[in-house]
């Protein structure tokens, strides 16, 4: 460990959020270093409130996020937020707009926000953003919030991990409605039906209740809060739903138990997406395995048979190095 | 090879149904036989029209496949139709339902039908979907449906290894626009708006092409499809788009080019989803990985270095069943 590393990590547990920001890039650009901060840092996580936002793009959930942070503020909580984007090039443009209604925090030394950008490589984004999230809370942010757009495995895993998930809707949600009675979405904590103003809010929260109504639902009762985000209605509501499950989780023994699993599963996507990063990197770099590729274009090899292969040539190889190490 | 598997895939090869449900339910088990099967029919692949089908739940996705059935079948062609159900328990009661909708083919030797349920082995499903793919393929169905909801890493896994890709919405498909606005959803092939008879279908279609009309589109003209599946209104225009499709790929080389790019995807896939099998079952059978656990859940070490510990623990294994074998 170099006196430096060890500066950065002294000053991001007394949550300067430089150190923050730049133990996050560590992270981010997957460099030994900021790994090696995480290890360092990760006796002091576990206190923060993670709470996962996930619904369709365009409902608002960066101003929710906005409205939310002021009103931790308020109570004179501490704020982290981790805002997952999507990866498609002509995002950005939409979803950084969005950012803007952030902007108001970016002085308050109580409140770091932080976006990251999916760069494709699957497992690689939902690995950083649970370090990005780990790290904020060893600054010791009280309350992190972590922003997803629901659609894709990577995003799903990210929002796994927090305590409490919310989902965000909005009068016209009726995909995610479809999804969350065909059981294909899962059903969160809370749900929030943003730009309640809209004449059809009442039709939807119908509809979300019928669907919470299919479900067996002991213990927690997944409440429906109605939200302006924009003017900041139903935001002191969502606070209150946000403590109250939070207490609920503290106190039925579910916190401990959901971060188990969460972490858990934390190990096994770590595991997985470095796996497959090494596989597609051997897949690429490897020409015995380029000629094995093209025996399965020509339909002389099947694409099961090859992937034994690649398999087997990536444990020999990963075998070499540990041994050569 | 014994006597008994090579009767199979000869059973196979001439079209059998019975040989061909046998073959997949082979390959859903993960019974080596069914791998040893696909291996060896492998070679007679490549001649079908992979079409796959996407869109939230609830837009019509079965009726379509139904009707797109009965269209191909008056053509004179043979067809295959995999649908794969998402994962949750409560689901079953509505997709069956749907999957009725296909019944008036099952006595047709002409159709074949299948349905694949997600068993929670993430990319189990995906693995063993496009396998089946691949026997329908062998076993001379021309064209063959691939069905899935758009939601979920593992369907669209799915779905990217069709050679053309349907997106099917309806009117009320907000949240799917928005995340095709986002760039959160790919652009797909072809576009469905199924239950055009809804009066804001009109504005449903001019949305979608605002979205288009955002991307860069050289060459392929994304089509936009208005059917009404129920009663076979449009199916006619939809089967002149696949065609259409086929014909531009081809003629392009791109289908050649998808292909190949599809087939290392798969090929990934599958090594990927088995690497992850494997460490999930090592992770629950081996004492020393759980002690690892509980450390991380202590905040004692943290999670990436426990992933670490947990890969190499792993190639050991492989290693030393590698050297046994």
């Amino acid at each position: 460990m170099t006196p430096d590393q060890r500066s950065l990590a002294e000053r991001l547990l007394d949550g300067d959020k430089r150190a923050l920001a730049r133990a996050i890039t560590l992270v981010e650009d997957d460099r030994p270093e900021g790994w090696a901060l995480v290890r360092e840092v990760y006796p002091h996580t576990g206190r923060a409130a993670v709470v996962g936002f996930t619904g369709p793009p365009g409902v608002g959930k960066s101003t929710l996020l906005g409205a939310l942070t002021k009103a931790e503020r308020a109570r004179g909580r501490t704020v982290g937020v981790l805002s997952i984007d999507p990866s498609s090039p002509f995002t950005h443009g939409a979803l950084l707009g969005d950012r803007i209604r952030l902007t108001e925090h970016f002085l308050d030394p109580g409140v770091f926000i932080r976006s990251m950008a999916n760069r494709g490589a699957l497992g690689g984004l939902s690995e950083a953003a649970l370090q990005a999230a780990l790290l904020m809370d060893a600054a010791g942010r009280e309350v992190v919030f972590v922003e997803t757009v629901g659609v894709g495995q990577a995003e799903v895993d990210v929002i796994d991990h927090a305590d409490t998930v919310v989902l965000a809707l909005m009068p016209g949600s009726g995909d995610s409605i479809q999804a969350l009675k065909a059981g294909v979405m899962e059903i969160p904590d809370i749900i929030v039906v943003n730009k309640a103003d809209h004449p059809l809010t009442d039709t939807m929260v119908r509809e979300i209740r019928g669907v919470l109504s299919l479900g067996s639902q002991s213990g927690w009762r997944v409440p429906i809060v109605k939200t302006q985000a924009a003017s900041g209605i139903g935001i002191d509501e969502l606070v209150e739903q946000l403590e109250k499950h939070r207490e609920y989780i503290r106190g039925e023994g579910t916190l401990l138990e959901r971060r188990r699993r969460n972490l858990m599963n934390e190990v096994v996507a770590i595991a997985s997406a470095r796996m497959r990063r090494q596989l597609e990197a051997s897949i690429r770099s490897d020409p015995a395995v380029q000629e094995l590729l093209d025996e399965v274009v020509a339909r002389r090899l099947d694409p099961a048979t090859a992937a034994t292969e690649v398999l087997a040539r990536n444990a020999r190889k990963l075998e070499a190095e540990r041994d050569g190490a």
